[in-house]
């Protein structure tokens, strides 16, 4: 399956729509895998994700962006509390400012549209100031409204991922936008309890430089029957640390084992510069004083 | 829009796509909305759901359950850390002990499925084990770990959400799974490190007991162009207060202002009888001892 195809839904004909399932499912677990019984458009825009880093100049369309941010607001909300926000970034010069920390990030530059997705219990803020409600007997480090607003913000950004992929875009998450909480609310005048999670870079993909679709670990494990079972793990991990290196070997990028790899990358979110603020903003997440 | 003809995306014609998407918009946001310049079916699916609580026992398929995990691991993964598993539940005594918590949550017993979603250390925690590797530098304290499998578990989630959904299923998450850690730690003999953060019961809706499209924020409310503006906020909330009323109205619910009732929802979040066994679980999403 191309890459251009995948990403244009209306290209894919009923009729080739299980042996393509089947392409899917083997780009993804590089695997032998069962042609599934049935099929749809929406499954080869879920399976066909790859992150897209080079766009087009092309703009994105007004109605594709509020069509993709009422998918975010279509999505789940704990206790239909939404506490999220997002801003989205057009100024050329706006978003040159906001290309921090990665050395290269020139895919925040050349996207037309980015994306910064935040959890937000600032409007709650404001209701309760508005109805003169006190906080004081909140409990400053429950983490509940912080894992409640993480949850919100991510479901709803996923759901305008799979919009703008339904529609021929392509996108990739920005982490690092974490690391810099001070400068996104200088930029972006962000109000206290508003915590910058992830950014998403948006665009039309240039089909010159195509991406690869990234595999993943066994279904199995990840998938746990009735109850929790690690027993088969470690051949599971052999086999991915296998497929990871000859994926990285095709993509021409740098060859990691997986396991030591992400070990490692799991450290340095320990180590990282912006930590601290990070920190300090996501326990801010929260109506306590 | 039936609730049946939105959930069959195999129902919905090419012609008729631009209406019915005018239709969606108009439910999701209860005001008058511009006709999008296209749409397709995968927007249809999104702008469509409703949470389900109400399932026929017809069982869900073992491959609809496979594409479903196909399609919650092509979501993003942040540093393809993976830092997420789910467990599947369908053998209904397990179920029936799974009704946690909310008074009458027979949606567990009824749905076929009942998916437990948990942000996962642990597969980390093992291979670092393996590889001897030491935590001690780690800092206990760093939420950093904890948010980014927030983020993952939900990406992942939301994504198997879609395809359930595209295939004519419905499903409802369930937010109280957090607040019973140690039954569900004992029930699907979970390790360490491994947090359930919501439920998901899965399977085929009811025709006859449909519910309808929940009414979100305003647009303008959660989406900021270029900086974050929270000017006319007061006006959107009011606007939704009198939205919400309606439709609980008309779904024969029980009527709240939606702003009042969110904050007493939000701060009740500090007094529930789970909390301390979640936060000390949210704290063990690390590596750190």
């Amino acid at each position: 399956m191309s890459g251009q195809a995948a990403k244009n839904q209306s290209a894919i004909s009923v009729t080739n729509a299980k042996a393509q399932a089947h392409v899917a499912l083997t780009e993804r677990y590089r695997g032998p895998s069962t042609e599934p019984v049935g099929w749809n458009e929406t499954l080869s825009v879920l399976l066909a994700h790859r992150s897209v880093r080079a766009f087009l100049p092309r703009k994105v369309e007004p109605w594709i962006l509020e069509a993709a941010i009422a998918a975010a607001q279509s999505a789940s909300s704990s206790l239909n509390l939404q506490l999220w926000s997002v801003i989205a970034v057009q100024d050329p010069e706006r978003k040159a400012r906001l290309c921090l920390g990665v050395a290269d990030q020139r895919w925040i530059r050349e996207a037309p549209l980015y994306l910064i997705w935040a959890a937000d219990l600032s409007r709650h803020a404001r209701i309760a100031e508005r109805a003169s409600v006190g906080d004081d007997l909140l409990d400053p480090d429950n983490l509940d409204p912080l894992a409640t607003s993480l949850v919100d913000v991510s479901l709803a950004a996923q759901n305008a991922a799979v919009a703008f992929e339904s529609l021929g875009l392509g996108f990739c998450y920005i982490g690092a936008v974490r690391l810099y909480q001070q400068e996104l609310r200088d930029e972006l005048a962000l109000p206290s309890h508003v915590v910058p999670i992830f950014g998403m870079c948006v665009g039309y993909p240039d089909p010159d430089r195509p991406t690869g679709v990234k595999p993943r670990l066994p279904q199995a494990a990840v998938l746990h029957r009735e109850r929790y079972d690690a027993t088969a793990e470690a051949g599971y991990i052999d086999r991915y640390d296998a497929h990871m290196y000859a994926f990285q070997g095709e993509q021409k990028i740098q060859q990691v084992i997986w396991s030591e790899y992400s070990l490692r990358r799991l450290f340095n979110l320990h180590a990282s510069e912006g930590r601290e603020a990070y920190n300090a903003a996501l326990r801010d997440l929260n109506l306590a004083r």
